[in-house]
């Protein structure tokens, strides 16, 4: 068992109710990371499935829970024959902190009918730069637990040199080695800085919502993440994830709204 | 009042529940478009906010509801300064056939910070075609509420030449005159056929879920969905849709997991 594997871990209760531990390893600064987050969720909601695989999941982050324990509380709402749905609830202290709606099904892994390339090519990784450590002061203890190799031009913004559009781009594992899994997609999509921050954006840019598709089970290796934003207006913006696994195949699909920060 | 507005109705009976009714008019084939359906819950949950705007919908499908009264009921996650969440569920005969999680705010019309052009060109609407009226035995009412002007290989697949990719382009106004509001947008992000009809696909496809996210206020006028998916693999597909006002700007973004049908 990894350490994201045990700092995801969820402890069945009772039929509907699962013990969590938020694990403060995945903070960006003050709040947890809400890939992290989904990821907790989902344990509880996988096991309480009859199904393997959380093929879709949307959360709204309604509060910021903090490290410590909490719950997960799993509603089914119909489980059919090639699907079953259900509400799950992250709950800290008797107050709802993620509200979650997740489709869970079983992938097989025929050949696909349609594939689509990568939306955008990536350098190879050897020309990819990694971001420099945080200081210990600043709370983001997340960039400790996985490595990511950026598309220089998309973290410009951190010498003043923003590319001028949403995006963000990166090869993608985790720190201590562990296959991709759909627990590790799920902090995938959301562990790159925020695209907005190439169009020019600055400061905490906190997700309101977050849907995202499982489409393939990850093959082992460098996962490629491919994050852009179509509009920033009025104070949010979307961030579109598109995650290919090391043989090219797509493997997740996500799309948040988030604001724009004020700092 | 429009034929729209009054099929899509919701009145309060009490703090948290909507009586609506059906309309048998947005059928396609026996079950009701999800579209549809979507903007009628998105009726109540509206109403039950302090905001004005559904900027966040995500339905999961779990039944197929028939035309007559329904309710929706609607509760209150949080409601906060910028933005608040709830979920929204339509009941039918006491059981539940589409859970909803819903954020609301209020739109401004500030100046985009950012905004991408259109995915695809658009022929002009002159060079669009219309798909043949259904046969009234096929039971597709929906067809004569909306006028759709389709991109002539988008619908190639109708003679037997389909694309070969999953894409669906159009533009679309109501058949009654009446302005795209939110709840005409729900309907646009769901009224085209399946994507995967282009790409060789037949059949019912079942929409899973949904998840669309209100951008701007569209413009009176015509509006153009651009329709595309990335995988078709193992029976699901995504289909991803982008709606723009007649002044272009990008107005409602969704993206849907269907499955593939066997028809």
């Amino acid at each position: 068992m990894t350490k994201f594997d045990e700092a995801t871990q969820a402890i069945r209760v009772d039929e509907n109710t699962y013990d969590v531990c938020l694990d403060p390893g995945y903070a960006i600064g003050g709040p947890l990371n809400g890939g992290y987050l989904m990821a907790v969720v989902l344990r509880a909601a996988v096991d309480a499935s009859p199904f393997e695989h959380p093929v879709s999941t949307t959360a709204q982050f309604l509060r910021a829970p903090v490290a410590g324990p909490a719950q997960v509380r799993v509603e089914s709402l119909k489980a059919g024959r090639t699907a079953a749905f259900a509400r799950a609830t992250l709950v800290q202290n008797g107050v709802a902190q993620i509200e979650g709606l997740i489709t869970t099904a079983t992938l097989g892994d025929a050949e696909p009918m349609y594939a689509d390339g990568p939306s955008h090519d990536m350098p190879p990784v050897e020309e990819c730069v990694k971001l420099p450590d945080p200081k210990p002061e600043s709370g983001m203890t997340l960039n400790a637990q996985m490595e990511l190799f950026f598309d220089p031009p998309t973290i410009g913004w951190l010498k003043g040199e923003p590319t001028g559009r949403p995006e963000s781009r990166a090869y993608f594992r985790m720190a201590e080695p562990q296959d991709p899994d759909p627990y590790v997609l799920a902090l995938a999509v959301d562990a790159l800085p925020p695209v907005v921050f190439s169009a020019g954006g600055r400061g905490w840019a906190p997700t309101v919502d977050l849907t995202w598709h499982l489409r393939a089970l990850p093959a082992p290796g460098l996962l490629t993440v491919l994050a852009s934003g179509r509009l920033v207006s009025d104070g949010w913006f979307d961030e579109e994830v598109e995650v290919r696994d090391s043989t090219g195949r797509l493997v997740a699909q996500s799309r948040q709204l988030a604001r724009v920060g004020r700092g």
